[in-house]
């Protein structure tokens, strides 16, 4: 295993603990039992990935050969339970806001190396070059998790109204398809990966917003 | 390309935009961002083809393959906001009204379009002899897009209250199997397709109804 | 056909009737006309399937070789609809308590079955040697229709909320994992069937839960 792919995955880990720990919060905020809240979890942190497999065709998706994420999502939820579980009022203590500002982070290196990742497995799958793919799957792989997160529960998926979340994404799948062409894999994931982050950090910061119709 | 490819081509790019433009328009009535806008109006417009591809086993589905219909969509969910958003009369004006006469007549077109085209795509990837899955992705083509749509954006699904929609499609799927049985492609998928749309007017004009209980 | 796969037909079909009017009798308190009665018995009914057979890379899905289950959904539906129609104190009667208890153990039923049917699916595919998708697919088949059910009407999805369902399927699909490899498909399939109704069975009458936070 190469230095960069063991960055790539310690980035992916940081963003499957993201990624499951705000299904698991959307669950706990429900009154969901335990199970719920792993179902709610695993379905945000994995399901990304699964609807980019079923579209590129491989079958059964990574989820399943490599269960790693899986179970990352499972310890996360179970901890994130337990620890809410045995002190109920963390939800509304002042360590929720460092919690909630910690998990942003996390999040947003999740969404940018979800992408990167996403456009990286349809080029290996040998869709090099249709670049409408590449940047649709980039995305999906990064938003679809969250998608199936705020369907199931009931809410107005994040992606429809949080603005420069998905448009994050976007932008950062396109650059890792430009860069691929043209420096290869290596710079290309990092790279968009890093655009994507920065993005979002910004967007959070300076309160960036899309045109919208009130 | 022949006389037939391109009046089927027309059609379909009729009601892209129309289809497009009724998820836009969801999005536009719920304050969503223009991104949001564009997410929900290419759910809506290529969304029931993916469903049926996915179903098929058809890797990628075929809207990345001619991403035409995707681009459409792009451009019609792009116009309607700018015409909204510049002048937010719009959504109440008697223009409105119009518009929606409009988009009425072209949504039944590229119901009914949507109906064979998918019907005959099934064919073409060698499902002749199967009947019901021949209707089944014949009537998911054609209201697949609005299901996602709806699903999305949290309100009940179309296909489940409107009267005489998703029947006009399965009715159009039936006639299109068996024409196409009898006299081939070309008769099969026009008069199927014209059948919706004539099913979609009538029940509109005279408010048919299917049983329901109180 | 040998005697095994008599029960596990008729167990299935006695699911499928069970999972089919749970549908119905959802889009029956919504007013939803027939046909989207229809829609959401068949969905409830062979959605979990379905889904399976697309992780697995099954195209198209067994639904559409084997008609049947749609079927038999569909003669359901149809007759659940008509009953209520003809008799609308039905819903409010003494009979629906009955009719609610004998389904709830229909439910059960098909609960179990499916579970086992889909952890074999995915042997008979050649994933015998993954166990984390095994035990998925066989709870996907098993409380995916109900998923798709619930996230169609738009009420929060029983899985994520009713202790002791989606919980019970996936005991179930461990045990069958480690009986069929011990002991072959037969035993494994109906005793993990076995399991799952028993454990519905007991939670339903001593009112288990998982622990929650409230």
């Amino acid at each position: 295993m190469e230095y960069s792919e063991v960055i790539t995955f310690v980035l992916e880990i940081v963003g499957t603990i993201a990624f499951a720990s705000s299904g698991a919060m959307v669950g706990i905020e429900r009154n969901m039992d335990v199970f719920g809240v792993n179902v709610l979890g695993i379905a945000t942190a994995v399901g990304g990935g699964m609807i980019r497999d079923l579209i590129l065709g491989i079958a059964p998706p990574n989820m399943f050969r490599n269960p790693v994420y899986a179970l990352v999502s499972i310890v996360t939820c179970c901890c994130l339970f337990f620890i809410v579980f045995m002190n109920e009022k963390f939800l509304s203590s002042r360590f929720r806001t460092t919690y909630d500002r910690i998990m942003m982070m996390f999040d947003a290196i999740g969404l940018g190396i979800f992408t990167a990742v996403g456009v990286n497995t349809a080029i290996k799958a040998g869709f090099a070059n249709q670049t409408f793919l590449l940047i649709f799957v980039g995305m999906i792989t990064g938003v679809g998790g969250g998608l199936l997160r705020d369907v199931m529960a009931g809410v107005t998926p994040y992606i429809l109204v949080k603005h420069i979340y998905a448009c994050a994404s976007m932008v950062g799948a396109i650059i890792c398809v430009i860069l691929y062409r043209e420096f290869g894999e290596i710079p290309a994931m990092f790279l968009s990966a890093f655009v994507v982050m920065l993005i979002r950090f910004l967007a959070a910061k300076y309160r960036w917003n899309l045109p919208r119709i009130r």
